[in-house]
């Protein structure tokens, strides 16, 4: 039986760095992402952009399949698959530029997508290196920290860059997520370029003793643990003043019951763990106060253990 | 019923660092360690210590109680328990200055054993303050990867160093460590010293992944993430110098089957995590590239889930 003619593939967006584990450490978000609609095509080969949109409007992204995240890893994919020509459209649900691993996600529902149009589809795990791919083209290193739990779904720690083995981790059932997208820029390499080169070797040992102590704090599923070591001594307080009101909703989440809150990746959106039941109220805590700052912003609850990329629709 | 009018304790020596967890991961070690006997004395008030011995001879180490990391902690203990003059003798089977948590051992024996003499002693954990006391007089910060270990015993991980929540975790069952201690002097605080005071920010992602893979694969038992993870690029490379032939016999370890070997807290010692059934293999590795480079040392094969300090006898 050969594999499916056209497939569209949904991605979720994530959060990543998730304040302890920056470069490591990511997770899923459920309700919001990109879907890829991946087809044959006509040609003998090649990769055609037929349309980027979002909300039913283009989208200013290249539309060279090289230049563009969300086919860059899809062309590897076709030559070592040796697929015929695709045509590829593309349906940004994350807002660009958000923090939320948009990119990650289209690159991610490419790969799936293209993958269920095998005779025989590889496993999820092979998929991983072609969506990465996609990221070479955002940043200058390789990073999974949003590839891996788009891919996945759920917590997933990455803890070796040049050799991305992924591990999802478990996470106590009473923890949500709350994700706040406030309508301001910050572009990534920026954000980047920003960081200090080096850190002070107390730093090191402190931020470090965070991310393990979330981790244990996820094996043993101890909130308490959690909440003592859910915050991020190095990265944040340097990216911080890029997001207009950053600390007053940081403090508005930890007030209103909060776990941690810090950036989502490299911003503009701030997340915050909580348990289920306060989850609510660390929203409207988070809206409101970048409301004091005339900030209007999208919010989400969601599941940190949330799923992962899945084939949507197909046809033979 | 009063406590006991004297008691010994047994507390293990440890394996601090191990390798990817500098200040915050360290390790009990079995068959190796301190005993100290309490036993309440005469006078009104204070502590007299009245020998401190290794193999039957003095040991150069101070007899003032507050200048000895053995009974630091202990002089605190007795005021907040209220307990009348104490005389302490202590017999040091860890050798000092040899990266096994010696004074850490001591330290810890010594409140362990002064515990038993309450009426109602403490629990284990409320012990952890005091026997921290005692390495203030070892090192200027405190640091609980070798005090945690011999006090609770396992695989400890203590990841905040202002408030010692400590958490012991799972070993996989088939791993244990080989602990090769060169007859070399290496001091603490000149080791501390060499360590450059920044470090890159690419190091610290990398080596706290490492940390990150190696709790995870413990974790989930999965000795090949463990293997993966296990080095050192931060620490180890500045101090590596300080130990004749330390290349040499990280190669030879690696070479016999060691998932991972590095320096045991600032060493001299030498550890190697690896299966049980290659342990003899790499001890006589490690040992046999000692001996090209001339040095003599002794050498234990111990669990890493190893028992913690425990009284060994007491005299009502």
């Amino acid at each position: 039986m050969p594999g499916a003619s056209q497939a569209t593939a949904f991605a979720p967006a994530s959060v990543g760095n998730v304040g302890v584990g920056f470069d490591l450490l990511g997770h899923a978000l459920e309700g919001v992402g990109d879907r890829v609609t991946v087809a044959r095509g006509a040609a003998d080969e090649g990769i055609r952009i037929l349309g980027i949109r979002r909300d039913g409007q283009r989208v200013d992204l290249p539309l060279q399949p090289e230049a563009n995240t969300a086919t860059r890893g899809l062309l590897r994919f076709q030559r070592d698959q040796r697929l015929p020509a695709l045509n590829v459209t593309i349906e940004k649900g994350i807002p660009l530029g958000s923090g939320m691993g948009s990119s990650a996600a289209s690159a991610v529902a490419a790969v799936v997508a293209a993958n269920a149009l095998l005779e025989v589809p590889l496993p999820r795990q092979a998929l991983l290196d072609y969506a990465l791919e996609g990221e070479r083209v955002a940043s200058a290193a390789v990073h999974a920290d949003n590839v891996a739990p788009s891919l996945f779904g759920g917590l997933v720690l990455c803890p070796t860059w040049d050799l991305p083995r992924v591990t999802r981790m478990p996470v106590p059932e009473e923890l949500c997520c709350v994700l706040i997208h406030p309508h301001l820029s910050v572009h990534t390499r920026e954000a980047r370029a920003l960081l200090t080169p080096e850190v002070p070797m107390g730093r090191l040992v402190e931020q470090a003793g965070r991310l393990a102590g979330v981790i244990t704090g996820c094996y043993t599923s101890d909130v308490s643990l959690i909440a003592a070591h859910l915050s991020d001594v190095v990265v944040e307080p340097q990216r911080a003043h890029l997001v207009t009101g950053f600390a007053d909703v940081k403090a508005a989440a930890l007030a209103a019951g909060a776990l941690g809150s810090s950036l989502s990746g490299s911003g503009p959106s701030v997340f915050a763990w909580c348990t289920r039941d306060c989850a609510s109220r660390v929203r409207d805590a988070m809206v409101d106060a970048f409301g004091t700052h005339r900030v209007l912003c999208d919010a989400w609850l969601s599941a940190i253990d949330a799923p992962g990329a899945r084939v949507v629709e197909q046809r033979t």
